[in-house]
């Protein structure tokens, strides 16, 4: 397959990707970016300011590992947290970022980490067999540095390498997987266990 | 490009526009109406009484600046609110008017306005470039008499004049934008905000 | 138009109806009938036991208007609550019985009715002009003897000529209108509005 | 009919009814699993690992009454809650496994059981006639080994035979049916009225 041909597929694959993540109400407005990398290192990735449920071909560029354009178009801010992602897995091909609302709220309500513990689902992360494990999602302050957002995440995943998301609080999630698939599988994982959190997490609080 | 197409080409954003916003529940009824406004000035907005997800172009009248009806459909009361947008900021061409159950929420239960801060969504606001702002939205109480109503929301605007959305109180939102793509991205954003403080008040509460 | 076809388009309406009413969730299982009232006095009307988001023609079947069956099928029990209706207001021609969740919960916190006031959506029902009014929506023990529930609503509407829809409780919601796309805007307006009380409910005890 | 088109048919419905259980969001990451049996005894199921809205014929495989697989595939490790419930009930074609929301939460906020009383929707279960009757949904704690899991289900269902679905506590529903649809049936008003219960306990508790 031609260097073309594969950044075709990987953004057919963003695309529907999109329209999937926009159909749960996971990317208001143009907000959220999703990347997938191809064979040859480059990395097919969204450009800013679009809506993301109707991505077409033109929406997405081509960066090189250090987030340098190859098409010439201008890639968002955000492209540095995808590409340390990159960087630091080197078996991952996809990274998703959606600003869902169940993120939003957690990030409010819970403090610098969720925990998810005795849900079947999170036999849905790579590695985990049982319900009667305890998955961290750390949640990260905003910050509109983007380098500095960057660290903050590499510094947490240094020490925590088998951390599959993170959430930046009062803006979204980044979950990441070894193709476009897997991703999206632990975002509608995510998604639903942070949905169960909040709503356990009010049920008691009454 | 003629007048006669121009309007079609408008008519055709509002009725996409209608499509969009009954999908996610903002027009129960026949609430709601919408307006483009085009190059020579006139305005084509919905007549009232319609369904504003099943919209033909036959529902879409023509009127001028000052909501005089141009082709003899009857405008409808609220048309005046869209005009005095139009005048008001001669940049924008687009006024998209639902009643969302956040935003009818938002004006039973907080006062007479709603304050969003530290939102990364927030950039999604002309002129925002940074989660660490403070974004108002007023909410005006609700008046059978659109002229009044109008000189309410003049008032504010007058003091506030970068404002983006407004909310009348047990009735619904204003946004308006350059364009009908513009005005929809506001229209995401505010309800995606106000679902989120409508969850953290009731979390916050208990 | 012969009796045929106009029990035909009659059946494509409710059919229509029902798709519309299943998107929104408020017909779950087989749950809820439709019926839509002809030109000759006769009455087409869902039978019992089928899915009413996936209606077929011969899912609708012909009555009276005492209920008896005017082409073999068997009506539901509950077909004596829609000629009852029928028979009480000579110009309507459609009634529709979902089973609203929001008409549910509403039916077990509040007491014997529920008051809509304030709301600009209010102005979708016949007759109301200004969202400064008070609409009541009645709610009906249940019953599983028809004749004594259609009693009920009998006594109550007499009392109330105006009313325009009533629940009964851990049951569902009845409204009517003079066409299928009446009854479908009242449907729609009394679901938004029962969401907003009890939304409203919630925050307010807190 | 041969063999082979039976097994083709009730792939298709299992596809089906993964699309409309998807559509409701009850299916996340690839959870879940649905299977129907066929005239001969043995049993359509979806093998692990799928997403169950974007099911094709060849996620699905046959196994026997003993949960052996006929066609080479890996049946998933649950498939034994599927093979005990055929085996108990002799009537029944189709057994569906979801993980809706409101399941895992009830099976957190509730005890060893919910109990379903007065709701006209209980006339959804087969040999139900009337609201004023009480449906007990029993609620099994979670457990990996999959043959201790359907024991205690087993045990339960020896002393209460009329149960016509059960949760287990953190992961997920099973139901069941004579067909498919009537599965697909009982989802639905059970989802519905668990619903209804969780929000009247937090209406109830503020």
């Amino acid at each position: 397959m031609t260097a073309t041909s594969t950044f075709y597929q990987a953004a057919q694959q963003l695309i529907a990707a999109g329209c999937f993540i926009d159909g749960k109400g996971w990317v208001p407005a143009t907000s959220g970016n999703f990347s997938a990398r191809l064979a040859d290192g480059s990395i097919a990735i969204t450009v800013s300011g679009k809506h993301k449920g109707y991505l077409q071909v033109d929406d997405i560029m081509l960066i090189d590992s250090e987030a340098n354009s190859l098409d010439g178009k201008k890639p968002s801010a955000e492209t540095g947290l995808h590409t340390a992602l990159y960087r630091r897995f080197p078996d991952i091909h996809a990274v998703l970022h959606p600003h869902p609302l169940n993120a939003v709220l957690v990030s409010r309500l819970f403090g610098d980490e969720i925990v998810l513990e005795n849900y079947e689902l999170l036999k849905a992360f790579r590695g985990i067999t049982t319900h009667a494990c305890r998955v961290v999602i750390p949640i990260f302050a905003n910050d509109q540095d983007i380098s500095r957002l960057a660290a903050q995440a590499d510094a947490y995943l240094d020490a925590h390498p088998d951390c599959q998301a993170y959430i930046i609080a009062g803006h979204g999630l980044y979950v990441w997987g070894v193709d476009v698939n897997e991703a999206l599988r632990y975002l509608e994982a995510v998604d639903f266990l942070l949905a169960c959190e909040l709503a356990l997490r009010l049920h008691r609080a009454v």
